[in-house]
């Protein structure tokens, strides 16, 4: 479990901001296609999130990190997760619900 | 998302530990058939854990955490999340990781 | 604004948690019918509250929130409020919302 | 409950921040009037506020105050609220306060 | 300045408490006759309190502190006070407030 | 009480800050003499303060707060006071001290 | 690395303690000749330490912290290590220190 | 133990940046080369890394930590370790895992 | 540079804590006799001190930190201490102050 | 007590860094000579000291403080200091070590 925050000046210039946001996508997606990033929520009014990557070590981990466009400007705080024997998903109950 | 901190006095009788345990365990299977909670993961280390409930609102989440017979010993802390345009699962990425 | 934590022995015998519970809701209609406590909102997950008071100074918000029953197993942070040029109630603005 | 801090430099030019702040007003209140924004106070002492806002969920509420002009300039904390059963305005407990 | 929050065990027998309040009161006093003690003020909502002390040094402070009957459930906070040459006591400026 | 801490930047011209400091001085004084502003003192070592004011909201505080000049540099953090039975003041115990 | 505090009860019967000093003793020997604990040291002045572990996952350092007899009345905060670099041993250079 | 994390300005020129990581890895090679840098991880997410120093004192570790040409853009954190009578090198007790 | 809180329970017999002090004194002038100690001072206000010690290394520190007879009710925050070229006592400036 | 953290950009011209340097260095010898500044410590691996002030009240050492040329960047906790019955200078305990 992966919580960003990201400090952007204010001020840049919205053109760089707008190539900055399409090379972060993109690279967002190869990650996800590599199945590092499983899920991505945003903080509510926050230029932040949370993410959960599933990876083989805290080096893996940071490779995938570090190589996001954005990566300068966030701090990052990495929560290890282990197993735990009550999660749904382990246990397969996966009902869906109409929301 | 939801942080659980568990504070329980390391004198209590094991027999008073086992049963609570079972009734929590039941409870918590409970709330995942329902389809409110998702996702369960321990926090190394500790006796603690993060979780992935998909509720209504803010009030159908106080009623399912307060539900759980170990509620009065817990720590909890919500941390509400919004959807992120590049969510792996909202773009339909869900590529399968030999792990 | 009133933030109150309560921090209750988990072990307490049922009967005197329900015979204090229902002391603390006659008190909490007496402040509210006195036009000094306006809103109750629950935390949700935790035993804890945000409030919303309407008080001539500080010593008559002391004195209503000492005289809870609950009061001696509370944590209180008073968030003092100054009036905001914008606000919507100030402003006129009260559409009603089709939830 | 929302809380916002506006870090603003303060050596910034007075026409820059006038006309910022009309447009602040402007999208408050077209919130208001669609029934997002519902309560706005100041934090005495401080360029910085608690606001009220009733929406479906988190992601409308990040739409909310992701348009809001100042955006780029604030630190914002969302508290999710909870129906409370003693809330005065559930119980229909409106008093006049004679202040 | 001092500020002191009191942690008191809520199930305190109600006798044991009124002889203590009353020792603490005389006490108070004594250090107000002496000079030491200048003013006191409640935190709203809290068993807490912000006091001015006059004294020569930290020892004086310190002896005069935990005198107080109730100092073994005390925290105390000390914030040392430099003159300010703008203080409106050192100015002479004194005016009465037609509260 | 407030608590104020200064963040000016250090390589300002001297002439500009002095300008200031003489704008704030006479600033303060208005304050004091309305009654608002009653006691100042330093925090040793930093360049910050306390400050005591006395006023009949936290409306009426902001305001005053807001009227200062170096204000935009402030960092502000107001504590609200709630009178105390045992307050020496209020007891009329003014011991003058031979310090 | 894993950082450990230690809240014992001071009361505790001395021949409790150091019965189960002697078993947190063997096990940590067990953990250490099972290749998962390889350093351990003691903060000074507390009864805490800092030790390193090597393991394949989070699960598997959960399970070996949770064995500890002393874990019940333990603190454990984890940090997740990726290899650098930079990294003496990594690099190959293992100089003796004549200490 | 050292914690150290690097606040480096995000639009520096990455000529500048390449030539002084190559004097930061030199240097970090010269003190591992006399025996006073130890071992060196990442935290993974983040511009930082904990780092294990064998040195005499206080004054010989802050020589060192200042001696690197990162040293201004650091925050550096110093944790002092005493030995612990189970830890394993002491104990003797090195098994190969087989990672 | 050692800083140290005492929590000790108020209620405790008061012949146990005359007892125990009398031995927390008598070790403390051990650990001075052998030049370990060098200064004690009270924090005003607390019952918590900070202290300076001068040992070989932190193994040495924790010895004579923990063979304090108060030492189990004691919380303990070690801050190591480098040389400054700038100490008075090292460029052996010691003027006598007529306090 | 004082803790003083220092928060210089790391880009400034070295020139300027080292002609404040030796300003800090005369007026902090002037201060040792003065009686007022009685020790000096390095806090290691970070631009920050412990001092040892011995002064009349806050005012003066508040003057001493501010009269440092690097004040502006400096950030200044001071931590006011009592006599302690057993410090060993109070009892007549001071045996040099054979460091």
């Amino acid at each position: 479990m992966v919580n960003i925050e990201i400090d952007w000046p204010p001020e840049t210039d919205l053109a760089v901001k707008e190539e900055m946001f399409a090379a972060e996508l993109a690279r967002g997606q190869e990650l996800a296609r590599a199945g590092q990033l499983r899920r991505l929520w945003r903080i509510p009014g926050r230029w932040a999130n949370w993410s959960l990557y599933e990876v083989a070590d805290a080096t893996e981990l940071h490779n995938a990190l570090t190589s996001l466009p954005l990566w300068p400007w966030m701090t990052v705080q990495v929560h290890a997760l282990a197993d735990h024997p009550n999660d749904p998903r382990q246990l397969g109950i996966t009902v869906e619900r109409g929301q």
